[in-house]
């Protein structure tokens, strides 16, 4: 089965934003043996049709993603019903649900919403939780073409609850089942991942090995159709990589630390510097994390440390506000301040300036203090670049906190 | 001119590396008055050379990624000679060159590097600073297509110091200078934006009129060759929207306040709760954001709320910790604690659990707290996914305290 992507979008080809949608589609596609064969990005307007008429002239499977809105340059409704030739149909219930979350949250709906409620004729409707604009699926003999939200956080929710089920029933028949472990891994480079596993993974018989780096971590996947070979194929890398694998599947370091800390009836408190508030920010991404997490610090200046976190002054004088010594007085403060059972701290020099010969850009020092036990430090050079120190420093800070936790 | 733009490599179309070809070439490009009308991602092999001969049939300038290596699945080199029936001819000095890099690391050259000197007849070589493969530029009458390696550390400055300047040099008299004015809307949707501006501006000219909406934001961007009509549309937007419009051009609200506060020499804090680190952390994702940011306070649970704010028991039990009193309270706790110039707080309900008929998910309250003058609170209803409330929540935070600066 041949996949193709259109993704629409002026703003995309301006490089104004990242096309994400490609890399999120792909990998759930992954998961049902298919792969993309081609992506195609178009601005907004007339080149919609002509992609999906080229699309259409090789793909069983077409996704396109954007171009639903309620705007003058949103054709994407209109160029699939076009290409597969079926009018426009209008549905009252749809644009009462439009209506209702105008209501909701208290703004006036325009005319412009109607173009929202038109459906191809034997069109499948998506339902958006997250927009007002629904996803669609048209289809012929020959050609499926699922229509997605541009916004990510309307896309990823309904490709996930609505057009990812509907495939997988429509395709029960034709989609190899296909088993699949992930394995996430933190403090292990790609390659060194590459080479403690691959041999032995690949003498084992037919699995496909991924590997994905992202910053702070790599993710290990083993895709194959044997369940049984799959299985053996991932006891042998969690062996092999049993000290940095800190969970599997689509869990995210924070989702792994509030289970724990809410399993282990713990909770945690946070002192930042350079990460800002992102270790913070991240555990209350998740749901129920209330439950663990109740007193955060962003402790930006020295006086911040000083005043909030009981940090002696002359350990700053000493030592710096970047050293080990007063990441351990920041954490120790925190656990005390907050009455968690475990404190996490970060220093370091997020850059471009404030770098020193001694202390250079991408220095960070962690602290982790438990109600049990003696408090630990950790230092480390990260990148340079300040939006990934702070990612790698919040990951590496998360990370501690989980193994504190178990 | 029509630019299109061929990615090439099998992991890009897994979902296992992002394309940040297309935004950093498109930007670049745009800078030149060009615009990428086309951007397609094609597999290692075969399809490159379909890929080619496909935008060769429309484009004026090809940019092709990746590709160029020495490995088998490297036939960008090959496949472009081919459709410009151009022959590949060896040239002993890139080969020297090669082994140089090799020499100098230390590494064992091999034969198949060979395939990194041969270059199209007529072609023109593009030096390859940091790493083995040289980009490449053929052309013929019709069509100019310029090879460049995959890795963007190799990409970027080849295409700076190389391709660029050569193409600047060979466009120079064809190159329509461009014109583009990019306003920042916070506080107004996608179609009221639309209703408002549109019709006026279309009847002003030609001028193209683009949309994004993102969450907490849309994007309004007017583009044209004559740079007086596209001020003058530009102006007209900026009437029409003067409350709403936080920017211009690509800066993000975080660096709005930021640079503001540096330039009044004012320095802010945070007292966070539902957004739980976010404001901060988007802070201090800016450069020098500590000469404006010093204290932050993630105050999750009420008692912390109590003890390090200073919030009224009595006022938590009265009106809840999601109220505009607690969170005026908040913000007059934060101003005293750190000594700012302009404290913001922010408490809400982010779901998924915790609403009430009188207080639902998506609720949350604002309170801006100045040195100057009377604390002030704001109201709203977000989104109901937790992730997206948090940034809506984030923008709106920093929103206010763009407006207590300026």
């Amino acid at each position: 089965m041949r996949v193709e992507i259109i993704n629409t979008g002026t703003e995309l080809l301006l490089g104004q934003v990242t096309n994400t949608h490609l890399g999120f589609l792909a990998q759930s596609l992954f998961g049902l043996g298919l792969r993309v064969e081609r992506q195609v990005t178009v601005p907004d307007g007339a080149a919609i049709a002509e992609a999906l008429e080229d699309a259409m002239s090789r793909a069983d499977l077409i996704l396109v993603t954007g171009g639903l809105g309620p705007t003058s340059d949103d054709i994407t409704r209109e160029a699939t019903a076009e290409a597969f030739g079926k009018k426009l149909i209008f549905h009252q219930e749809i644009l009462d649900g439009i209506a209702a979350k105008f209501a909701a949250r208290k703004f006036a709906m325009n005319d412009l919403q109607k173009a929202q409620a038109m459906v191809p004729e034997g069109g499948v409707v998506l339902d958006n939780k997250f927009g007002t604009a629904p996803g669609l699926i048209v289809q012929n003999d020959k050609t499926i073409a699922v229509l997605l939200p541009g916004p990510p956080n309307e896309l990823r929710p309904m490709w996930d609850k609505e057009a990812l089920p509907w495939l997988k029933k429509k395709f029960a028949d034709r989609l190899p089942p296909m088993h699949e472990v992930g394995l996430r891994i933190l403090g292990m480079g790609e390659t060194r991942v590459q080479i403690l596993v691959e041999d032995e993974v690949k003498a084992l018989g037919a699995v496909e090995v991924g590997y994905c780096a992202r910053p702070g971590e790599v993710d290990l996947r083993l895709i194959g159709p044997d369940k049984d070979l799959v299985e053996k194929t991932a006891a042998l890398a969690r062996t092999k990589l049993s000290d940095v694998i800190y969970t599997e599947g689509n869990e995210t370091m924070e989702q792994v630390v509030v289970r724990l800390a809410r399993a282990a009836g713990k909770t945690i408190a946070m002192a930042e510097s350079c990460t800002g508030g992102l270790v913070a920010s991240r555990i209350t991404n998740v749901s129920h994390s209330s439950e663990a997490f109740r007193y955060g610090w962003v402790t930006y200046a020295n006086e911040a440390k000083i005043t909030e976190l009981g940090v002696a002054t002359t350990l700053l004088e000493k030592h710096g506000a970047v050293s080990a010594e007063v990441a351990q007085a920041m954490a120790e403060g925190a656990l005390r301040g907050s009455g968690a059972d475990v404190a996490v701290a970060v220093t370091g020099i997020a850059g471009p300036t404030g770098g020193t010969p001694e202390k250079p850009v991408g220095l960070v020092y962690f602290a982790i203090a438990t109600r049990a036990g003696k408090t630990s430090t950790l230092e480390k050079n990260l990148s340079p670049v300040r939006e990934t120190f702070k990612y790698m420093a919040s990951q590496i800070a998360l990370d501690l906190v989980r193994r504190a936790l178990i």
